[in-house]
């Protein structure tokens, strides 16, 4: 059983649950590796989870729901009682309130606001007016500001009387600010240590301070950290007014979170994320919503098949090598697609260099297209002795690698241009076009040369 | 002419490098937006490129090589002079220097070393010596440490001195190391501003802190700053000696390294990233290395039809979803691999748990298999006015979606638990044998069913 309970910490966690001892739930939880936990609560069943929420003391749940996937601590918080959520979620980050109030039921987050401290209520929802993926939305408002008329003591002494209710703040800078709450300067602690105490702050800041605005995208923000090696940057509104700092921790992670979800779409899970412990019609649903419109873009694209029936009839061989052509186009295609993608992050190509991208491509597509043409031209010659089914088939190849690698390279680029999700668009697009013109190479190259290709088969 | 300027940021670039003005260069690439200098910097030729290198001053070079993309700045090292990089290297942070360093020539990385300080590049030797996704390869060296014996004045004064020399630390803690270099503690600049100066920094810091090993991986530095809300983590080697010191942006930096990689390894981009700017046979050669493997597991596949070749001459209609139950079960297939890759890496499922995955994965799939195989099958009916020929299709898609899915599911599992990169093999794995089946199910299904197919078609 010891060693059951060792990989199991599910088994243990129930245990502990049942016996309704927050001390040792909380000591239990902490012993766990990361990431055990969220596995550990990912296996109970609905009942003992919320039960884990409400037995902890309210800042052990909030560490844990900081802790957890955002799509777990979501269905957690949504199922907690708005005044035990409240009580919960006052004990999080500004920013990480805002994510999980916008994430649950909306109703439910009505409910929440209403059962919370009223000013914190007020923060939370207007960090969560903002889109989540805006300073705005991805700041905190736990920062520490001092008017610029004080010292490098008064700044001190601050600090020191108020060193519990600062406890939860990330103190690594302070800033000085206005009479109008205006943004002036940024103070170091280790400049604060390093000077005399009766230095005025606007002395010893670094005045006139980066700031980012609370509309700046994501994107930029990330930009912004890659250029400048800052652990937050202060966030100011239309009126230059201090309102948040944006940690570089916080864009990290939502870029990452957006790198998850474009992996996810772009293999077809969409409509959210999908977890095995979720009900088994949801899960069902969301694939089949995506998989229905692929069948569609699949019974159009083998159309072309269908009108090319007689030909097929004629030289069966042919249906051995679209299959081998569809999928082949289809590897060439994700290459450049990815290439492209790749290039679009770094910033080294522009969506609207379609023309510098297609040459690029073409040449690649042109040198691989030959290539793979005459193996596949080789591979059908050897196997049905026919010369021409050979040429048939690794012309279109040819041909085909040429077409997948410009759809390939270009869609990401059109798609962005047009305010798509490539995440989501892109593979459907290329699968459906690039199957569509290798049937139609095969077929009516094969039509073409149907006497030559009957003759010896 | 102006605004070409503004949006080809490289035209202006090549007439300043021609002017040879190292100032005139630094202010224009700092008023470039960030991306903007990796993407004028990509479009200049090698010349150019090597001439913005050894015009800049050595530490606006070293800030540009740790801006643009390692790949880029690997290949300008490469090209300078060993005398030009160590003068340039010696301005990055010891792990960008151990990187750089890693990632050039090893011939030319001995002859920078030799050229550099000694003892900067005894430092580099060390690090560069450790695997780069392990602690010690990611640690930086640029640490302040102070013996136990001393007070907070102590190490105020010493701050205070070498204000100049410590400006390039990213100073948020310093460590308490004993006589023999062991960690003992942690202090705060915070609680160094917040105490009387004579107080012993022992009783100030943080005793016994947290810290890892220099062999520690970066999948547990990654769950560790999950875990923690740390800007840093003290690196120690076996005998409990601070070595260095781990920073979260370089952790985070390193997984999205990987997770780039990753995706680029999927999508068939193999043995090192794609520019479009590299020449044009490398890229060719790189990109058909991965083709070829799959030309040759596509032949294997489409073998089964060829066994097949009288059944499907008979009832020629098959041919048309052959390719549709190929890329159908493709779509399934990736939909299941998506989310193990998910699961594994928030930590859901552990790599042994197939049975678990398995049974998760078949239910969805019996449910869409059935969903789909009705799509399908009404599709083949309508339009051959057939129903045998329906049931034939529809069935081995119902069947080939829950091997899909199966397969999906378990293959990144597996491919953990042998140890394998499931972002190269699981894509080829899982088409190669979701092709075999489906095109065997049809096909053996129909064959079966011959009598009542061709009556009819």
């Amino acid at each position: 059983m010891t060693t059951e309970h060792e990989t199991q910490p599910w088994v243990k966690l129930e245990e502990i649950i049942d016996s309704g001892n927050a001390e040792q739930l909380e000591a239990y939880l902490n012993s766990l590796a990361p990431g055990e936990a969220a596995l550990a609560l990912s296996r109970l069943d609905g009942v003992e989870q919320l039960k884990v929420l409400t037995t902890l003391e309210p800042q052990d749940a909030a560490d844990l729901i900081d802790e957890i996937p955002d799509v777990q601590a979501t269905a957690l918080v949504d199922a907690l009682s708005p005044e035990r959520a409240a009580v919960i979620l006052q004990n999080l980050d500004s920013d990480e309130q805002a994510d999980v109030l916008g994430a649950i039921d909306a109703e439910h987050a009505e409910a929440v606001l209403a059962a919370m401290d009223p000013q914190e209520a007020a923060e939370a929802r207007k960090l969560f007016s903002y889109a989540p993926d805006v300073a705005g939305g991805l700041m905190v408002t736990e920062y520490l500001s001092y008017p610029r008329t004080f010292t490098a003591r008064n700044v001190i002494e601050d600090l020191r009387q108020k060193v519990d209710e600062y406890a939860d703040y990330d103190v690594q800078y302070v800033f000085v600010v206005s009479q109008e709450e205006k943004l002036e300067g940024v103070l170091r602690l280790r400049d604060l240590v390093l000077t005399p105490s009766n230095t005025p702050v606007v002395d010893i800041m670094i005045p006139n301070p980066l700031s980012v605005k609370v509309d700046e995208p994501l994107d930029e923000l990330g930009a912004f950290f890659d250029h400048h090696a800052f652990i937050g940057v202060p966030v100011v509104d239309e009126a230059g007014r201090l309102v948040g700092v944006v940690r570089r921790a916080d864009v990290e992670d939502a870029l990452g979170d957006r790198a998850d979800s474009d992996y996810l779409k772009s293999q077809g899970i969409v409509g959210g994320e999908e977890l095995r412990t979720m009900p088994l019609l949801l899960r069902s649903r969301r694939r089949l919503s995506w998989l229905s419109i692929n069948i569609v873009l699949n019974v159009i694209a083998a159309s072309v098949i269908a009108y090319f029936e007689e030909t097929l009839a004629a030289v069966i061989a042919l249906a051995v090598f679209l299959p081998i052509i569809s999928d082949m186009s289809g590897c060439s295609g994700n290459q450049a697609l990815a290439v492209s993608v790749r290039e679009l992050a770094l910033g080294f190509i522009r969506p609207n260099e379609l023309l510098r991208v297609w040459l690029k491509e073409i040449s690649v597509g042109l040198i691989n297209g030959v290539a793979l043409g005459i193996l596949i031209a080789l591979t059908a010659w050897v196997w049905k002795g026919n010369a021409y089914l050979g040429l048939v088939v690794g012309t279109a190849l040819a041909l085909n690698t040429m077409i997948a690698v410009s759809i390939g390279g270009l869609v990401p680029l059109v798609l962005k241009l047009v305010k798509q999700d490539p995440a989501l668009a892109s593979g459907p697009i290329l699968t459906t076009v690039t199957d569509m013109c290798g049937f139609f190479f095969v077929l009516s190259f094969a039509q073409l040369m149907l006497p030559w290709l009957v003759g010896t088969s």
